[in-house]
């Protein structure tokens, strides 16, 4: 890990290609990510991580373009025997995917922590940057429905995030510690540059270990942050119903406001430049710039942007 | 299940064999099978029960006939990436096998039964004999050796049973209660049969259930026992060198000594046939008849031998 890293908060697809811009703009072992783990979820006794696998399988470039997570062509051999066999495989593993999953769980079962086992896979899939899960406490994200309360992946594999979200915790943020390494790489940080992802689901997971959001706010680093909302709607994903639905606007001025006193700087899309203001008077910079990551070069432009905009020169 | 039906306690390869064999001679509606979950083990987190898998393998044909275990032509994509990521994957695990293995662990999780799981898989794979575990507790087999006690799997797999068997007991048997319908297979069977397994590590982790013990010990079925052990070997795995290593004959005659109370038939091979007054003078019957499941037609001469014992007429 550098000494004074660039540290970038994520989770899932939009974190994830913003990575893969970041490390174009700067060497990629300059760059701690702290990633979400609320959404970690057991099926059939395997421990999936999936917001890390996603940076993994991104990373590596295995990831499955069209889909945004698993291996691309991969076989689901191991699922379709699980199925005709009775069981109820609504969440989808591919065989490579098991491969994954088998590492990790064997090692969580002989006692390492997450953080070691994911620094582990890293460093075996090739990757240069350091990733950290937030914690390596339990730390589950609990979606509150009409129906009741229902763990993450039940609301968004499982039904398809299509139930309206009255309400969000976190089980265990509580009590959690952050794993090794991510109060260093905040507080060390030469700059902190929080994802365009969902805000509520992927980013507040990670904020609500108590030592970590307090980190955060006492920074001495930047904290530039880019917004998943373009004119009202989440590029992937339920962000912006979600947030509605919890009281937030479906903007970068709601996301502002769920980040202010934690972020210094918003990037905002072009097509929101007229609330570049309304972000301002919440006390944060604006920066507005084309932010739909379409391709590579769009990722790397996005990334180059909110480097800029935290004073790092590439 | 039958009414009254035969039933046949089993554990490994040489006891799938002979229930092909068995379902040759009788209808596949008559069996029920007890079979030995000493040998459980969680690899990865995923719950393997080989003993009752070997059955369900080998009586739908899939079973790798040259490995004796395992599903014929099944890839290992996962496996080989678990390794590839750093896993100590030590317990071979096909993709297919994953599959079966992902579907059992998940039901498990949910809280049902082994017993409830198992006889889904049977009802899925299309067996129409009923497959019934010993127990639904846990129930594990320790070998004792120089070394110390290590688990089954450890002992037979990852060291290939290369060590000297000290000692042999089943963590768990004491509590242990027989699963639904074992009593009952026992208590109202036309037939009890043993087969040809390794008595040590795959038919004592049955008896070790003390209810099931005590239910042989009560019977009022006859109850035939067939030796594993020909001409001083077992035809497949330890059971020879492990006899002996821990007091006993390596022959029909040790088998005969560890079942007397329990069988009252022994069946044994030709090649043993100076051995038949020994066994008698144990208080069972000797038959003696080839007992070599070389091929599909060899199975079942030798059920057919072993349920014409039982005073089974088919």
């Amino acid at each position: 890990m550098h000494d004074s890293p660039i540290t970038v908060l994520a989770g899932g697809v939009g974190g994830a290609r913003f990575l893969q811009g970041v490390v174009e703009v700067v060497p990629a072992a300059d760059v701690v990510v702290v990633g979400n783990v609320g959404d970690d979820v057991e099926p059939h006794g395997l421990h999936v991580s999936p917001d890390l696998d996603t940076v993994l399988y991104t990373l590596t470039g295995w990831i499955d373009e069209d889909k945004g997570w698993g291996v691309r062509g991969d076989s689901d051999r191991a699922l379709e025997q699980a199925r005709t066999l009775g069981a109820d495989a609504w969440f989808w593993l591919g065989d490579l995917d098991i491969g994954l999953h088998l590492a990790r769980t064997e090692a969580l079962r002989r006692g390492e922590p997450l953080s070691a086992v994911t620094a582990r896979l890293a460093q075996r899939l090739g990757l240069d940057l350091t990733l950290l899960p937030a914690t390596d406490d339990r730390l589950r994200t609990i979606i509150g429905t009409a129906q009741g309360e229902i763990d993450f992946q039940t609301y968004y594999v499982r039904r398809g995030h299509a139930d309206v979200v009255t309400s969000i915790r976190f089980d265990g943020a509580e009590t959690a510690r952050p794993a090794p390494g991510v109060t260093e790489a905040l507080r060390d940080a030469r700059a902190i540059v929080i994802a365009p992802s969902n805000p509520l689901i992927s980013i507040s997971p990670i904020l609500a270990v108590p030592a970590i959001r307090e980190q955060l706010a006492a920074r001495t680093a930047i904290c530039v942050a880019v917004s998943p909302i373009v004119a009202g709607r989440a590029l992937r994903g339920p962000a912006a119903a979600m947030l509605e639905s919890l009281g937030h606007e479906a903007s970068p001025a709601g996301v502002a406001a769920i980040y202010q006193g934690l972020a210094d700087v918003l990037v905002l899309d072009e097509q929101d430049a007229e609330l570049a203001a309304r972000v301002e008077q919440l006390g944060m910079r604006a920066v507005v710039v084309d932010t739909i990551m379409r391709d590579a070069a769009a990722r790397e432009r996005l990334a180059r942007a909110a480097l800029d905009a935290a004073g790092i020169a590439a």
